[in-house]
C-alpha cells in the first residue's frame, strides 16, 4: 500500500496524463518535471518487465516536445524503429497498459497503427521512416497537417533512409525529419554556417529567401526535371550562392538546423515551434545520450539496450544463471565460426550492425581485420560479400531472417545468379518471441526455395549447426544457407568434432509404421517429444536440406508410409512441406499430407511457447496430428 | 565484298585488338582513333541487332582507357549495370560474336563472368558496383591488383550504392570508383577546392597527406571505432582542417577527383594512370554524354536508349507497322491508368525511374503533380507508396517484377503488415525475352504468395487488366498486385467498359472430361491454342487470382478431373502449381498434378518464344502434358 502510493506521488504529473492533449495543458515550465517522470516509468517498468531501454531513455525530451508541439494524432510523428518509442506509448493512452508490453495481448513492442492511432506506421525495421512520412507529407499537401519522422543516426546508414533523402526535396511537402543523433558527428560546415544554423531568428531571413527561390526553380522546371531524372540531388547553386558551406542535407535541398542539446525540453519545443509552419521539407538535428538519466546505461550503452531485468536502484542486472542451460545458438555460431576462421584463412565474417546479437563479435574481438560490421545496410551486407566472394574469400555473412528480407534481391542477382561461395546464416529464423510480427523469420525457406543454385538447410541441434558450417565453408559449395533461431538449443555438449555431412542428405531419427513425420531445424525436437507422448510408432525423418532435397528418403517416405505430417518453423505457404507436396506429386506419390507451420497471418507477440501453441506447432498440437493419423 | 572490303577497313585499328593486351600495344596517339572505331562498330551493329545504345556510346572513351590503363582481366572492372559496356565486350575477345548480342545462345545481353573472365559480376540491377566493387578491393589487399567500379549518376540513387558509399572507407582498401556522369551536376563546392580537384599534381601533397592521416586514424582506432558503429560516415575532421568546402563524397572519407572530360580519351588515361596506384578508396568524376558521337543519339538519350533497328546513315529508326497488333500491357496499363485517375482523385502513380517503360508516361504528361518517378530507388517507391496509402492517398505503384525484389521487405513490412490500399503493378513479369536472366520475372508470385494479406492477381488479357486495376482501386482493398508481362496482348478492342471483377474468383473457360488446366496470366491464351491443337476435351480455368484462391472452383476441379495441369509464366518452385497442390492436399483431393513453368535453374536470353520452348511452357508443350494425361 506505501509503495502504491509512493509510485502515485513519484508519477505525479505523469498520472494527470493520460492523451497528450493532457500534456499540451500543461505550462512550458513543468515540462522538465514530466520528463523526469517519464524517463522514471520507463526505468521502473523496463526493470520488471524487460524490453527496450536506453534507446527510448535517450527519446524522453524528445517525445515530450514533439507531443507538445504538435497536434498529434492528428499530426502524424513517424517513429523509426520502435526502441525510442516508450515513452510515445505511455503518453498516448498506454501508460496503464505499459507492464503488458511485449506480452501476448499486451501492448506491441513497436508501434502498431492497429493499437494506437498515435502509431502512425510499422517500425520493426529500420530506415523506413523518411520515406513513410515522406508519403504522409505528400498526402497532407494543403490540409495544414504536420508530419515528422524521427530517425536514430544508426538507421541514417540504411540505403532506404537515403533514397528517401534523395527524393524529400523532389516533391512539394513541408515535412519535418528529426535526426535524433546519439553518436554519429555530423560536420556542420566550420565558420559561418556554425552561427546561421544555432540561430534560427537569423536563419529565417535566408531560409525564406531559399525556400522563395526553391518554389521559384521549381515553377519554371528546373527542379521538375531534376525529379524527372530521379538522380542524386546534390546540386544546390542558391545555397553555394549564400554561403560557402554545405553538409549532406543542405546539399539535398534540405534545410538543415541544428545540432540542438535533445535533452534541453524547453529548447526542443523553442526549436520545434519555430519550425512548425515553416515551408519546404527540413531537418532538425538534436544530439541526445543512449541511456539518457540512468548512469549504468549512459555508460554501457550496447549492454543497456535491451538489459533484461535488473534493480532499477542499484542498476544491477538481474542475470540468471545459465550455467545449466545449452548454450544459445547465436553463441555455438560464433564459436564455431572462430574455430573454423583458425582453420580457414579465406573466412571472413560480414555483419549489418548485429556483431553482438548473432555473436560474431566473438570473431571480431580475436581477429578484427577479418570481420566487417557494415552498419544497417542488408544488401550491402550481401552484395559486398558476393564481392568478396568472386575473388577468393569465403564470408560468412549473418543476417536475422526478417531483415534479410531487404536483401532478397542481393541473394539473388549477386550470389545465386553468380553461384558465389557465399554461408549466409540467418539468424532468428522463425518465431522469435516478444518483439512480434516484424521480427518472426517466417518467409525466409519460402522465398528462397524457388531461387536457382542455393543450398538451404536448416540444424536440428547445434552439433547440427557446427556440422553445416563446417561442410558450407569445404571447397565448391556455392551459395550456402544456413537458418536458425534465436535462443538457446538443446545440447551442453555443443562442442563436438567438426565434420561434413553429405549435402542434401536428411536424416532418419526413428522408424514407424504408417505415419511418418518429416521436420526441419529444431523444432525436430518437439517432434521426438511429440512422439514419444503420443505413444504411437511414427517415423521421424529430420530432412536438413530444404535444398537441395533428399530424394532417397523422400523416395523410402512415399514408397513406406500412407501418412505424411510435415513441421516447420516458418510458414507453411510456400515452404518446407510444399516442397515435399511438390516433389511427392512430381513422384507419383500420394499419401495424405498435413503441413503444419506458421499460418497465413501476420503472428502477435508472446513467448516462443505461446505463439507456437497459437500457431498449432507446440507438442501437444504434433502429438493430435499423429493420433489423427493413426484413427 | 565490296561491303566486307570496307568495313574492314572501317575498322582497321578495331580489328587489331582481339583482346585489351592488344589494345595497351597501341601508342597513347592512336587511342582516339580506336574510339572512333569503337563507336562506329556499336552503331553499325546495334543498328542491325537492336540493344542497348546511348548508354553504350557515351562510356566509349572510359572504356577503352580503362582497358588501357589497367591489367585486365587481371585488374577488375565492374560496371553498374550493363547498359554501357558493349564497348566493353567488343575490346575482350568478344568483337567477332557481337552480331549475336542478345539471341538465343549468342552473347549475353550484359555481363556474365560465366561467359568471359573480363566480365567481374553480375550487373542487370542498377547501383550493386560499388558493394561488389568493395568486396573485390578487400579481397586483393595486398596482392596489387586493381579494382575499378563504374557506376552512372542515375544508378547512383539507388539506396544500395549509398550504403556501399558508406562502406567505403571503413576498411583498407584502394577501391576506385568512376563516377559516369551524363547528367547530374554534382556541386564542387565553389572557390579553392576547384583548383584542388582539377590539378591532381598540386593535389598530391593534400591527398598523400589526407591519406597518411587517415591510416594514422585508423591505426589508433579513431576509425575503427567509427566503423563498428556502422553510421553515416559524415565526419571528416581532417578534410575540414584543410579545406572549408567538401561534397558528399569527400564528406565520406573518400577520395574526389574531377569533374574531367569523359570523353577526352588521353585525358582520361592521363588521370587513371595518376589515381591508379593511388592508396585507399578514392572517386573519379568524368562527365559524358549519353549517345555521345550519334548526333541523333545526343539530341534524344530516352528514345535512343534501346532504339530498336535503325539507318545508321540518316539515324531514321526502322519503326514496324503495328496498327494492326494488339497494344502494350504496358499501354494499356499506362491509358487505364489516366482514366481511372479521372474518376478517383485519390489515386497517384509512382515509379522507380521507369515511366516511359511502364507507360506511366501518359498518366504523368496528363497529371504530372500526381506521378511521381522516385529514380532507381524501388524500395522507396513502396514505403513512400505506403506512406501515402496510410494517409488517404491510391497509390499505383509500378516496378518491374525483376526489380521488385529489391523491394520485398518493403512489401512485407510497410505495405502487407499494415494491409494498406497499395496497387502494386508489376510489370515484366515472367518470361521477358533477350534481356535474360536478371530481367526475368520469374520469382514474385513465389515469393510473395506467403505473405499474408496480399491480394494477387494476373490478367489474362487486356480487358482483364483493365478490370483487375479498376477492381484493384475500389475502397477497403488492402494491397493489391497485378502482376503482367512485357509486350503486346492478344486483343485490339482493349477499351472494355470498367467494371469490378469478385475478388478469388477465377474463370472457366471451357468444359472438358477427365482433364482439366488451371492457368494464370497471359499464358492461358496459349492453353486455349493448345486444347484446341490437341482436339482433346479438356477443361481450362484462368484462375486469375493467385490469392485469395477461388475455393469453389478448385472444389469443382478437385471433385471432377483426375488429371490437372497448371501453368503459369514463373518458377514452378512455390508457385502456382504449388498453391494449387497444397489446397488439394489440405481439402483431401487427390488428381495426379502437373505442374508446368520456369524450372528451377536461371533462364538464359532469347526471344521469348524460344524461351518458352526452352521451358517446356510452349503451346507444344502443353499439347503433349494433355495427351499424356488422356493416355
Amino acid at each position: 500500500m506505501l509503495h502504491v502510493l509512493m509510485s502515485s506521488d513519484k508519477f505525479e504529473l505523469l498520472n494527470q496524463i493520460k492523451y497528450p492533449a493532457d500534456l499540451r495543458r500543461l505550462d512550458l515550465e513543468r515540462l522538465p518535471e514530466v520528463c523526469k517522470e517519464l524517463r522514471g516509468k520507463i526505468i521502473d517498468e523496463v526493470a520488471v518487465n524487460p524490453g527496450h531501454f536506453a534507446s527510448s531513455l535517450g527519446a524522453v525530451e524528445i517525445t515530450v516536445a514533439l507531443h507538445y508541439v504538435f497536434d498529434t494524432p492528428e499530426d502524424r510523428i513517424v517513429w523509426d524503429v520502435g526502441h525510442q518509442a516508450y515513452g510515445h506509448k505511455i503518453l498516448t493512452g498506454r501508460r496503464d497498459r505499459f507492464c503488458t508490453n511485449r506480452k501476448l495481448h499486451g501492448i506491441c513492442p513497436f508501434p502498431s497503427p492497429a493499437e494506437s492511432e498515435y502509431d502512425t506506421f510499422a517500425c520493426g525495421h529500420a530506415s523506413n521512416s523518411i520515406s513513410a512520412a515522406l508519403g504522409m507529407a505528400v498526402a497532407a499537401n494543403g490540409s495544414g497537417r504536420h508530419v515528422v519522422a524521427v530517425i536514430g543516426d544508426g538507421a541514417m546508414s540504411g540505403g532506404l533512409a537515403f533514397e528517401g533523402l534523395n527524393n524529400v526535396s523532389s516533391t512539394p511537402n513541408d515535412l519535418l525529419i528529426i535526426l535524433n543523433d546519439n553518436d554519429m558527428s555530423i560536420d556542420r560546415a566550420v565558420g559561418g554556417m556554425e552561427k546561421y544554423l544555432l540561430n534560427l531568428d537569423t536563419n529565417e531571413t535566408y531560409n525564406r529567401l531559399r525556400f522563395k527561390a526553391s518554389r521559384w526553380l521549381h515553377s519554371k522546371g528546373y527542379l521538375n526535371e531534376e525529379r524527372k531524372k530521379g538522380i542524386l540531388r546534390l546540386n544546390n547553386a542558391l545555397k553555394s550562392a549564400l554561403s560557402h558551406q554545405q553538409n549532406i542535407f543542405e546539399g539535398m535541398n534540405i534545410r538543415y538546423f541544428g545540432p540542438f542539446d535533445g535533452h534541453d525540453v524547453k529548447e526542443v519545443v523553442r526549436v520545434l515551434r519555430q519550425l512548425k509552419d515553416m515551408r519546404g521539407p527540413k531537418l532538425l538535428h538534436l544530439h541526445t545520450t543512449k541511456g539518457k538519466g540512468y548512469e549504468p546505461a549512459e555508460k554501457s550503452a550496447t549492454i543497456w539496450h535491451a538489459p533484461g531485468k535488473f534493480d532499477p536502484e542499484t542498476g544491477e542486472r538481474i542475470v540468471q544463471d545459465c550455467s545449466n542451460m545449452p548454450p544459445k545458438y547465436q553463441d555455438v555460431f560464433g564459436e564455431t565460426l572462430l574455430e573454423l576462421a583458425g582453420q580457414n584463412k579465406r573466412i571472413v565474417g560480414v555483419t549489418p550492425a548485429m556483431p553482438t546479437g548473432c555473436s560474431m563479435s566473438i570473431m571480431q574481438k580475436a581477429m578484427p581485420d577479418r570481420v566487417f560490421d557494415v552498419g544497417i545496410a542488408e544488401g550491402h551486407a550481401v552484395t559486398f560479400s558476393g564481392g568478396m566472394a568472386k575473388d577468393g574469400l569465403l564470408p560468412f555473412c549473418n543476417i536475422y531472417s526478417a531483415f534479410s528480407q531487404r536483401a532478397y534481391d542481393n541473394i539473388i542477382h549477386d550470389l545465386a545468379l553468380l553461384n558465389l561461395n557465399v554461408v549466409l546464416c540467418l539468424d532468428r529464423a522463425g518465431l522469435v518471441g516478444e518483439d512480434g510480427p516484424t521480427h518472426h523469420g517466417a518467409f525466409d525457406m519460402a522465398a528462397l526455395r524457388p531461387i536457382p543454385n542455393l543450398t538451404i538447410a536448416a540444424p536440428m541441434d547445434e552439433h547440427e549447426l557446427r556440422r553445416l558450417m563446417y561442410t558450407a565453408q569445404q571447397p565448391g559449395r556455392g551459395t550456402f544457407v544456413i537458418r536458425y533461431p534465436r535462443g538457446r538449443g538443446v545440447r551442453k555438449d555443443w562442442q563436438c568434432p567438426l565434420e561434413a555431412v553429405e549435402v542434401g542428405t536428411g536424416r532418419k531419427l526413428r522408424d514407424g509404421k504408417q505415419t511418418a513425420v518429416i521436420s526441419i531445424g529444431p523444432i525436430g525436437n518437439d517432434v521426438e517429444l511429440a512422439i514419444t507422448k503420443s505413444e504411437e510408432e511414427v517415423a521421424h525423418y529430420d530432412l536438413r536440406f530444404l535444398k537441395p532435397l533428399d530424394e532417397e528418403l523422400l523416395h523410402e517416405v512415399g514408397k513406406r508410409f500412407k501418412h505424411i505430417i510435415t513441421i516447420e518453423d516458418g510458414t507453411r505457404n510456400g515452404g518446407m512441406g510444399s516442397a515435399v507436396l511438390e516433389w511427392l506429386s512430381d513422384h507419383g506419390y500420394t499419401p495424405t499430407v498435413k503441413r503444419m507451420g506458421m499460418p497465413d497471418e501476420f503472428v502477435e507477440h508472446g513467448t516462443v511457447a505461446e505463439l507456437k501453441r497459437i500457431c498449432n506447432m507446440d507438442i501437444d498440437s504434433i502429438v493430435a496430428a499423429i493420433k489423427e493419423t493413426k484413427k
